[in-house]
């Protein structure tokens, strides 16, 4: 497998840095290959504007998705873009690596899916969920959080994970193909003893290491959906 | 009311743009205050780490909660991020206006929370929820699709708006005391007539002119929370 782990977290020393750099030697010693995009050591620029594209459509009115299809065709997109793009190409398995910051990605990664996920070279024209550019692919969030599993359960105070989850699990890995796995999750890690942190490093481990026999989430396919993008199953049964 | 408008799009003769420019102009004809951190303008630095700080609590681990509470502490938060959390004490009602991107913010805004939502000055200590910060406040999404309304539908394709905007409303706005508005969404706007887009505005027009009488978004109380942070009613019921 060839494996690439998208890296945020500001502290290498940090347990994000810990599960990447045991990831990169378990997935080695087995015989996988491992890209690492650590967005804070490569000073990622997160911010998504014309700086993404090495000349321009329209000088007068930016429109992203305008440019990305221009910089499709012209083979225009930044340097520190293509060299994200190229590392998606070769993978299998895109992993991002990341604390849950306001019950999502810190803004660095977030921002590597706004430059990154271009319309034209990543998605669009039909391109897009079961039919979407990186079909046969897998990706899978692993990632870590100040509060306690309890306080994500379904009845619990912050949210069901599963909930919070979805507009990544759904609306960017799926959305552009990935079969998406289960996430990995260590809890409130701040808060754990060192046996309890030593234990999700070798869960982490088991996972990496069965990531080709892990089920991955249920989505309705497209098929399943009409003209409309609505769901024929609920219409029938409404 | 003063009205705090956190504008994310890097485009200003954009539909965002025209958005918070008729906002202004439309609450201050009704003599209320407004203020607009418009982001790309202020080319705002959305990566969360030690630049938040004036100084540091432990220069060997950035550990950010931790140099957040000390930057309390000691009035250290840099510049740009203590004008941002005066503007928030300032304000009556806080309003985001941005591009649905990856079903989410863009990442400039999600740093701009990650950044000025600090542990200490803004939350912890039991200062969360409807005992949070800035309970007696309001706070509002105004955001603009590409896609239509149809496909963030219950049944749609691309899943339900509601479901999609949780982990903002619930895990940002609510998390820090605010009553949750429902959004403002104007769909689609790069397909529809110029006559919808003026539609959207004399809607929103009639939305911000209405902040006072609109109910908040519904939900559970800290009260209704047993001591493992589990809804007691669900646990009643199972």
């Amino acid at each position: 497998m060839k494996v690439f782990i998208v890296h945020a977290h500001p502290e290498p020393k940090s347990f994000n840095g810990a599960l990447t750099r045991h990831a990169k030697v378990v997935l080695e010693n087995a015989a996988h290959e491992v890209k690492i995009s650590d967005l804070y050591a490569m000073k990622f620029n997160p911010v998504s504007d014309r700086r993404n594209f090495t000349s321009q459509k329209n000088q007068d009115y930016f429109k992203q998705q305008t440019e990305e299809l221009y910089a499709t065709e012209i083979d225009g997109f930044a340097l520190d873009i293509r060299s994200e793009m190229k590392k998606l190409d070769w993978c299998d398995v895109l992993i991002f690596q990341f604390p849950l910051w306001w019950f999502s990605v810190p803004a660095i990664l977030k921002g590597w899916v706004d430059r990154v996920f271009a319309m034209g070279r990543i998605y669009g024209g039909g391109k897009w969920y079961d039919n979407g550019t990186f079909q046969g692919k897998k990706a899978m969030l692993s990632l870590t959080t100040g509060a306690p599993e309890t306080r994500y359960s379904e009845t619990g105070l912050n949210g069901f994970i599963d909930d919070l989850l979805f507009p990544i699990h759904h609306g960017i890995f799926h959305y552009v193909g990935f079969d998406v796995l289960p996430p990995f999750i260590a809890w409130a890690v701040n808060r754990v003893s060192e046996e309890q942190r030593q234990h999700y490093l070798e869960t982490y481990q088991q996972r990496l290491l069965s990531i080709d026999k892990t089920p991955a989430i249920a989505y309705p396919a497209l098929a399943d959906y009409d003209e409309n993008f609505q769901l024929k199953s609920a219409n029938e049964a409404s």
